[in-house]
């Protein structure tokens, strides 16, 4: 593996930050809106607005399930964010977001073809998203949520999915979880591991680091250890908030306390969704054989993967896409609503986070190796291959 | 003036809603999304998307006044409806509201280039309706309230003004009454009136007939009179709800009490914004001399435009495109919000409102004749004459 001094790949970071200040000022918009038809003539306007369109309101109005075979819901996703998690920026609010929904839009059309639509909020208590997102579901056919801060997101999620009739993802824990699954399946099969045997430390306990430990527990059973800011996540801390509490239910059954470097201690995977530097050459050293690392908090990872690779890793993966096995989500989410709109889903369930998981794992060739445990994001195999599970 | 039969026009408007029906089936969907680049290497993703966004992200959320220097909000405008009134049909809910505001984002997009995105609410009180906009409004440059009944209306789009600082305008209300007083201001040079001398009738005192009065007053304070289902809305009846309370001052300052033939009986000018059918040609004959029927009502109007003139009428104006006179909202909301976007008009104001009309009605030719009081909606000098007194 041929990876980056942590000097150079900081360069290239802020080499891009700068082109793309740049390019953003002088586009203005990496979206914006098409006309499906032209309106040229009065007939049109007759058609297409009034008094033509009173007819299909009319009808609509009276069939409200056929919505979307007369409106652009059918293929429309509402990305939304209220900024209060956004990158590793942290609460930067919603003007701060909309560069990075925008993109998301864009990433959803020229994958799979969605029409998306970022929506920023600048309110950010659970029950005023939820209201806010509620009252406008109408407007989409399906609702992915993004950058919303832990624990809130949870609840948030949570209650759209009881409320609304159209598929809701956070993406930030599921879309992450998908690929971070699909990662994990490959690397097993190059380490010639299987999943229920291993031992899976998660540092980081927010919006992905549960959704992870969640999917890979309902994957496979594995024995999890997750740790935060404060140590390892035990049954013995009284300072958990509720959704640290439930990730009890699966980690950390032997109730075992500590620091990260206790945690790793004979590990099997690492999995990091949390801040850049917190693993240790020495910490991947005591590591069980083969170690496999995903560093993924960005832009710099838990441990470069230079370093983790002297220090005996076997298998290293980032979320960054100038190194290779980036844990990228836009190998998920259009698949996954790209299916969702087309089958008609109106639930985004755990068999089909796996389903996709497994679906993403399997175009890897057959044997894979350390540097490929996961397709490209441009492979075009990809979407359809992730919308067929999605029904 | 050539005008079809009450007969031959109602099939005309059938004929209109079989085709929409048709085509709205065929499109799914008459706006679409488009990226404004191809995402289509690994350095372009890196740039629109991670890591390079986050130094967007980072730059916008310290400047959030530059916001619309490097996301699409510079050109962006929601279209939100609660579907509490939509054309004609009245209170159908959000999904049968959806066509119509797709196809005014089309005509915004066609007409201005403007990108608008449609929203429908499935929340109806003020204060939900003012809550949600508010909390979605950094995703937008502008916002167009659309087909809310009155007297909600009211209170929505001035809480909105009030709370926010990109510029909100109701089409029920402004577009029309732009329009309209366009329509009035060459009617008056056709006819040899001064609008200030004139006795005006308006039929309706819903959100349009509200904010025609209002703008007819400001213009020019002709003699007014409101006429509701209830009859001439005067300080007299105490059945009247807050937005009608305010119609009294500036309208029917002499107190007259009676029904629609009371109210028309020597006026210069109806302007029905009403139920089909409501005028009759008995009705017209007691107007003053060469009167003025502008008979807004959709799909019917309050007097068919062949008996009006047969009854005498000197100017005929609808709301229909298959007819002459066509009092069309798109003649003002392209050009308004297109002004307001390009030169960062924070609020849409009164004097806005009266340049615009102003502008619209420079258009027609220096002497308009009856037909053509107003210019056709696919002029092209219009976008532009309205949206350069819109700063």
């Amino acid at each position: 593996m041929v990876f980056l001094s942590p000097d150079e790949s900081m360069m290239g970071h802020m080499d891009y930050g700068k082109a793309a200040l740049d390019r953003h000022k002088q586009l203005k918009g990496k979206i914006s809106i098409s006309a499906r038809d032209h309106l040229d003539s009065k007939e049109k306007l007759s058609i297409y607005y009034t008094p033509g369109v009173g007819t299909v309101s009319d009808f609509v109005a009276k069939h409200p399930e056929l919505t979307r075979d007369y409106t652009w819901t059918n293929n429309l996703v509402a990305v939304i964010s209220d900024g209060s998690a956004v990158l590793g920026l942290g609460n930067i609010g919603p003007e701060g977001a909309l560069p990075v929904m925008e993109g998301k839009a864009m990433i959803f059309k020229e994958f799979a073809g969605i029409d998306a639509v970022p929506i920023v909020l600048n309110v950010h208590d659970t029950e005023s998203i939820v209201a806010t997102v509620a009252a406008m579901a109408p407007s989409f056919g399906g609702i992915n949520l993004e950058d919303i801060a832990a624990p809130i997101c949870f609840d948030v999620e949570e209650q759209l999915k009881d409320k609304l009739t159209i598929p809701v993802m956070h993406d930030d824990q599921h879309g992450t979880a998908i690929v971070t699954l699909a990662a994990t399946i490959n690397a097993m099969k190059i380490t010639g591991r299987m999943l229920s045997d291993c031992r899976v430390v998660i540092a980081g306990a927010g919006a992905a680091g549960v959704a992870i430990a969640k999917l890979l527990y309902e994957y496979a059973k594995p024995e999890i250890i997750a740790v935060d800011s404060q140590g390892i996540i035990s049954a013995n801390r009284d300072n958990l908030n509720e959704s640290k509490q439930r990730l009890l239910e699966f980690t950390n059954h032997d109730k075992v306390d500590g620091s990260l470097a206790d945690a790793v201690r004979g590990a099997d995977i690492f999995i990091g969704v949390s801040q850049g530097g917190l693993l240790t050459a020495a910490m991947v050293k005591t590591m069980a054989k083969d170690p496999i690392i995903f560093a993924m908090a960005n832009p710099v990872p838990e441990i470069m993967p230079d370093l983790a690779v002297a220090a005996g890793a076997k298998i290293v993966a980032t979320g960054r896409s100038d190194f290779g096995n980036q844990i990228n989500n836009a190998l998920a989410f259009p698949g996954v609503f790209r299916g969702a709109l087309d089958n008609r889903v109106t639930d985004i369930t755990e068999l089909h986070k796996l389903a996709a998981a497994e679906a993403i794992a399997r175009l890897v060739e057959r044997s894979p190796d350390p540097d490929h445990i996961i397709p490209d994001v441009f492979d075009p195999r990809l979407v359809p291959a992730v919308a067929a599970v999605i029904r």
